[in-house]
């Protein structure tokens, strides 16, 4: 796909017609239950037929998309764990032992494993997607983590993943991720899209110690530094901080969007992802559903960015897409009290005096 | 039962062994993510298998517990709806159309409803369970709402019904709730309770209006002068202050903790029949899983007072049990990542550097 391709299918990403959540607010009401009792769950369901242009909806079949890339950053030794977990963490995803499969499972959303560039020469069961860009991102404290091309082309294998499993039936879609050093990037690209400063949105990732942390604040500010994006330039920005599977969400996420489904935002890097996507499509953000709220810090600030209000805040850190499988459930309710609940005129209950 | 029978009950209500908690943080420990980055799940884990003595085990079958009863308190026009709702909701249930039928359909959990002292001459069908105590309670402005004999009652009635379910096999119960004016009686009990004022806990209920929520805090004012209650007595604020869906939930959560059994607490009327049962029985708090927080003011307060972290905050006020229930699926993700997860051993992957 060229650049202007690329942007002519951006400019087809545009907010849902208004009138069908008009009318689930309207149905909700009539519903046994006080006005606006079931709090977010019906502010859920209002979006949800937003996004659908319906009230009668299916939240399945959905698939939460694990996108898997290594990151040049890591020789800063910036995290706890050795680079090759990241391909070691693919094999387990392929064979189901995962703490994303366990939950995938228990939801019964199928789970997409995407190589988007993980370093090695990994014999990948035929379960994984290969769209590997390249075998990890240059360290971003020496030059861009990647080319324009090569964001471009994530960026686009995300979409073109998103488009081919809304052409497979898929009704609702979840990032998920892995990639060792993948927080020190997105703590990069929260602190340019966010405007604030890396002591703001840096957290402690897998757990890391206070030297692992001071290297990977100094990894931040010295890549900022070199680098000196532009937060209106959003595809400078990724290339310059992001990672292949960052981008990759980013493509998954306008992917959704185009194709009009709900993309249910899992944790910080799927924030980091999420603010690259509203700053090449604003109207991305229509078909955007946090989650939850992760303890790293700079997720707080990404929610706030892309005006979202998580639906868990459960003190997860894991990522794979734990945390938007978990609230897959929420999705669910919502379909089903929009389809499913009585109204107080078929079940004979007085209404409020 | 008589009351020595009702206080040796009690009094066999003790903490779990520690033993089965701290083996689930270990094995939570050897599994493939980084320590604690499930946050709250692997809490919730560690707090069931105490629960259950055991890090396998079942979270289904489970039952919600629908308890109902009207409020002699609406005398003061205190509910944005007349009392023959409760019926006519008690009705809803039984057809299967309200909100927690929808849900707990969703979320496989049968719903029990059980009149516990409804108004009127009801004609129930054959599912629901007749403990009605009385026709509603008295009008706590004038009066005790119940006596010794009938609050008494409706706890031992909630005990029964929760060891009936767990000799039926129940594996979690949760408290589900419906009685037009049951906010009041819980606002009294949680001012009483958490040693707050009126004005702190008390809040709109079903949604009703300025003159009404006056009436509200009134009622309950003159209910706290005219009564003089000690909250160590807990068996009178309860006669005094309470309803007999409220008591028998205490005896529901008492009951749960006596069979060993998690008891998923719902909103604000819950919060009030927790307290109660922490009042009589102590122990019992290790036995219950707070589901949500209400946007009753007085719920976190309750809360607090448990030392209950909620899982779902939600903006939920609608009782019936949703709040319970849409918490189901964190305890059975909590189950699973215990039971099906690999360890770092098992799928070769490396630990932290």
């Amino acid at each position: 796909m060229s650049r202007p391709l690329l942007e002519r299918t951006l400019s087809r990403i545009t907010a849902p017609d208004p009138a069908p959540a008009r009318v689930a607010a309207t149905r909700l009401d009539e519903k046994t239950k006080p006005r606006g009792s079931l709090g977010r769950i019906e502010a859920l369901a209002v979006k949800l037929a937003g996004i659908f242009g319906s009230c009668d909806f299916d939240t399945r079949p959905r698939a939460v998309v694990i996108m898997a890339a290594d990151h040049g950053v890591t020789a800063q030794a910036v995290s706890a764990y050795p680079q090759q977990v990241t391909a070691q963490m693919v094999l387990n995803f392929a064979a189901g032992g995962a703490a994303i499969n366990v939950l995938a499972r228990q939801m019964q959303a199928e789970t997409v494993i995407v190589d988007m560039g993980v370093v090695g020469d990994p014999c990948w069961p035929s379960s994984v997607y290969r769209r590997a860009i390249a075998p990890g991102t240059a360290d971003f404290t020496v030059g861009p983590a990647m080319t324009r091309e090569h964001v471009e082309a994530a960026i686009v294998a995300g979409i073109d993943i998103a488009r081919e499993l809304a052409a497979g039936g898929m009704r609702v879609l979840a990032t998920g991720d892995m990639g060792i050093g993948n927080s020190t990037a997105a703590a990069a690209l929260t602190t340019v899209f966010t405007r604030r400063v890396p002591e703001e949105v840096t957290g402690r990732g897998t757990g890391i110690g206070d030297d692992a942390f001071a290297r990977k604040l100094a990894a931040i500010h010295l890549a900022l530094a070199i680098h000196a994006v532009d937060r209106l330039r959003p595809l400078d920005v990724l290339a310059c901080l992001g990672g292949f599977e960052i981008a990759g969400l980013t493509g998954l996420i306008l992917g959704a969007a185009l194709e009009r489904l709900p993309i249910v935002l899992d944790g910080f890097i799927a924030g980091a992802a999420a603010l690259a996507a509203v700053a090449l499509a604003p109207d991305s953000t229509h078909f955007m559903i946090a989650g939850h709220r992760s303890t790293e810090p700079g997720h707080d600030f990404a929610l706030r960015e892309l005006g979202l209000e998580p639906l868990l805040d459960l003190s997860l850190r894991l990522g794979e897409g734990t945390g938007a499988v978990l609230a897959l459930p929420l999705l669910d309710a919502a379909s089903r009290i929009l389809s499913e609940m009585s109204t107080f005129q078929s079940a004979g209950v007085s209404g409020a005096v």
